[in-house]
């Protein structure tokens, strides 16, 4: 059976060591944010996540969600038991404002917190993950009295939220839209449509389940420009905040997927159902981005935690299965063979995955900081440096980190040969929900796009330049001997980036193609680059907690230089193929008619 | 529901233009072997598994195998029909020498139609598949009276065959093996013990199950060295050559899986079971492995026939799917949306497939072929030359092949969207059935090490020698202006490939763990250049027809050219990436104590 132990010390390096969370100890949630605190709610987390949500992950898999034939849906045995707990330990709402109920705690927290909940049983995790993204929508777009409304059950997790975009004929292509809205005399609107994939679109784990839809009021212009968005609950909310009569949409069907068989994935059938309008009218589009736009970093976070959790398991078996004898001499002469992590192939796994997740680990958590900035920060100079950052990394987040997330479950599963193919030890698993996470909240192609075509050019290039000075400043000021095998290698990936950009600059105007035919390698390219500027930054706090004598962290700082080294040397040279790619351009890609595939 | 149409133009250029098979024609099989014949096969072989396997890909995959309380295993519905036609085609035995029912067709008919087979059903397939690997161990290794009890039958079909190597402790390292054989009066053995991951180990197609069983005789020697192969029927054989009394063995559960639902992979117990010493006693490793690297070419075939079905899937729907407009201008104004065919970054996708399926295939019938020689010829030279580059190819093949066919199908399903991870369009299930071809038969890594540790210092390096000097050889004979954008990177390529094989015979006698730490990598690079140099051929090939009039196959001709172009381009320089982590050794790789994971 796997196991799962969160990084606790890991994250602690980062928000202390690294990233030294108590500078921004002047912005509201933060000051409350001590150390002590901090380790508490891990500690907290990580117990919730390790002893109740990952023994319920196999068996969620292998039970599913079932529909009936009134069109509820039961989740699997002992969800509901644990979002219960989930819950009583306040966990959705820890970084909502507290006037709704939550604890105003950085939203850093709560993503931290959500990567060990995902890791332990990703879809479980969907659920109050998707309630978090309704909230932001809200918070963001809502009027007070929705606000009042909703906010408080939704924060302390008793009402659960989805989003509700695509339909069977248009998914990226938002402008196809076809579910309706008839406003009433009321204000309220009729909405009447049919959604796919909504995840935890049904389920019997809240008291009421608040949706957000697109939909085209009336009369509406047609394309993306038509688009609004509404609040359609379940349940009506009765005037004293209850849970009233019941609306007129229904869960057609749950889909059957590769995985997160433990979230249900509905078709939802809204059938003249009452909803009301959030935002402006025909605006629902960018209404829908903000929360798209946080859900993003959460999907690329979900990349990690299935990363993260297929590594440990592999470890662990690395360890323990004897197979073979070292070509270095026997390791375990005491035993019929030696364990297979003596093995440089089983290594090279292990390495690889480590030197991706600790990096990946660094980047989200530096990006979830920004994020912190940008909505919470007093000086407007370092909110408008904070968002450039956070709308820069959110497609390379999303898009990387749950590309090679999913790589890493499938190179974690070989470790374990014939045995990571059976359901038994959970490897298999972990690849299939991994999956998910490269098409969700925007196929990962869409992702490349967003950041070729709008993130680069944005406000002249201000995001990108920044990004730039900052990698090569931080080249420059740690020239130092022992800096070198990082800061070298850093530098030459990040140059290789800079020519990339330049050459989308010089070809991509002219002919439109060669953006769209180097999107992919770029994206790749770029976080590469970020995951190697994260292992740069780490290498040198590494070194300086053990030139500080590290307080029995010695071997884990030793851990991070080897870690990073091996990123280096291993994982980064891949930038130069991905730059040739880039540079080759769109003729030879474009050249075939449709009929020749 | 997904489609699968057989590549038989590719086959026949292959085979006709590139290969030239009727150069083979004095070798015994061949000379029958007309185009006119080999386009027959290809046709009726295309009909049954277009029209009676694929259909049963997905049922076989939701049904699943059952077994019952007796240990009896049923198939999914329509696999016995299926598998009965299969018999009337006479599909198992078209290679099997005439005097035991076969057809005595190159072996190399038989890769062909089978990776049609395992294109419609990878899980059906494997039953016929692991019969035709019995059969060549039986071949080699079998006494006359031992071939004339089991080989009719299974020449047929009406009898299965088996291989059982792994035990739940041991499987790369055989030696560990515990299955035990007790020696009795009449030259039989009492075969006892527990076989794991049994494909196709108890079923209900076949009267008859021949078991090829590894167990240690009593008293032999441990280790490798100790390890015997025997013949384990499920039903004695009379003397009338029927299936008679049951054996003592059976089929103690089936393993759930990731995919290949359709296979009953079983888990095996031999009860005091009688068999029969195949080969010599204690040299059983030797003649599993007869059966293994034939298995072997064949896995990494069934790692292109789950990217050639899955590519087929993606590329249909990539012409069908309407959404979102062209970079470069709207193309199908008539429609609310471009097909998505038009944007370049679903053309990386499908041309990276293509690229690499044309060029697999190329690369297995090259090497299948020589098989052909190796077995076939009167030359001995040839003879010679064919087994070096059959032995050397064998691990790129399946390592490379395996891995790639998994990317790709991953790659293909992305085309689809959230469509792709649900169940209905099939995309999932062959992520799921490719993912095994990685692990069995020899692990990747372990294919790396046999290419690393074994195939390259072989005989002087004889193989790697001769292979270098061919491709070399094409790169200064075509260096003309057409077959430059070919050539020119294929050189290139080489040369990283030959800089990596130096780096080895320096640096890994006096550090082993610098084989071991660059072996994956080496292998990925070889399979590069060994792809790149069949698009080197193909397009020398298409540009000779081209020049020739190509008589209707024009398009198809000038496809070739440009998807060469596009493999040269965007999926060879990965070649580097390879070449600078093999250069960085084994030393971080290793570095970590092995409690830091």
């Amino acid at each position: 059976m796997p196991t799962y132990k969160a990084p606790i010390e890991d994250v602690k390096f980062l928000l202390n060591d690294v990233f030294h969370m108590e500078r921004y100890g002047n912005m509201p949630g933060f000051a409350d944010t001590s150390p002590d605190l901090v380790a508490a709610i891990l500690e907290e987390a990580a117990k919730f996540a390790e002893e109740v949500l990952q023994p319920l992950n196999r068996s969620g898999d292998q039970e599913g969600c079932t529909r009936h034939p009134d069109g509820s849906v039961t989740t699997p045995q002992g969800f509901r038991q644990a979002y219960r707990q989930m819950i009583e330990g306040g966990w959705v709402g820890i970084s909502v404002p507290t006037e709704y109920g939550g604890q105003g705690l950085p939203a850093t927290m709560t993503m931290i917190v959500n990567e060990m909940l995902a890791s332990a049983n990703m879809a479980f995790a969907m659920y109050p993950g998707l309630t978090q993204g309704a909230i932001a929508a809200l918070l963001h777009h809502a009027t007070e009295e929705q606000k009042k409304t909703y906010l408080p059950k939704m924060t302390t997790g008793e009402w659960t939220g989805t989003m509700n975009l695509t339909e069977p004929h248009c998914g990226t292509d938002l402008g196809l839209l076809r579910a309706k809205a008839v406003p009433q005399a009321d204000g309220s609107y009729r909405i009447t449509g049919t959604k796919i994939f909504i995840s935890a679109g049904e389920h019997d784990m809240s008291e009421n389940i608040i949706h957000l839809v697109l939909a085209r009021i009336e009369g509406a212009p047609e394309g993306v420009k038509g688009i609004s968005l509404f609040i359609v609950p379940k349940f009506m909310v009765e005037a004293d905040g209850s849970a009233g009569a019941r609306n007129s949409l229904l869960c057609g069907s749950i889909e059957h997927k590769m995985g997160i068989h433990g979230n249900s994935t509905c078709v939802m059938n809204y059938d003249g159902a009452t909803g009301w309008l959030l935002g402006e009218a025909n605006k629902g589009l960018h209404a829908m981005f903000t929360m798209m736009n946080e859900a993003r970093l959460a999907v690329g976070m979900q990349g990690l935690s299935q990363s993260e959790v297929a590594y440990q398991n592999a470890a662990n078996y690395a360890r323990e299965r004897l197979q073979g004898r070292s070509i270095s001499g026997v390791k375990a002469p005491d035993k019929p063979a030696d364990p297979i992590i003596v093995h440089p192939d089983i290594r090279r796994v292990l390495m690889s995955i480590k030197s991706f997740n600790e990096a990946a680990r660094a980047l989200i958590l530096w990006t979830a900081l920004k994020g912190d900035v940008q909505h919470r920060s007093e000086d407007g100079n370092a909110r408008q440096a904070a968002e450039d950052h956070v709308g820069l990394m959110t497609p390379v987040i999303k898009g990387v980190i749950t590309d090679k997330g999913f790589d890493n479950t499938v190179m974690a599963q070989q470790v374990f040969g014939g045995h990571g193919y059976i359901g038994e030890h959970g490897m298999e698993q972990f690849v299939r929900d991994a999956r998910i996470a490269m098409i969700y909240e925007g196929a990962n192609g869409i992702q490349a796009l967003d950041l070729v075509g709008r993130k680069l050019g944005r406000d002249g290039g201000r995001a990108i330049t920044a990004f730039f000075k900052e990698v090569s400043e931080f080249v420059k000021q740690n020239s130092e001997e022992a800096m070198k095998p990082y800061v070298a290698p850093l530098g030459e990936a990040l140059a290789q980036l800079q020519q990339a950009t330049m050459w989308f600059m010089q070809n991509a105007p002219k002919k439109p193609d060669n953006a769209g035919a180097g999107s992919s390698d770029y994206m790749h390219l770029f976080g590469l680059v970020a995951l190697a500027y994260m292992w740069a930054q780490m290498a040198k706090t590494a070194q300086e907690k053990l030139k500080q004598g590290a307080n029995g962290a010695e071997e884990r700082m030793k851990a991070k230089l080897v870690t990073g080294r091996f990123f280096m040397e291993r994982v980064l040279p891949e930038t130069a193929a991905h730059l040739k790619r880039i540079t080759t351009g769109a003729d030879t890609m474009m050249a075939l008619p449709a009929e020749a595939f």
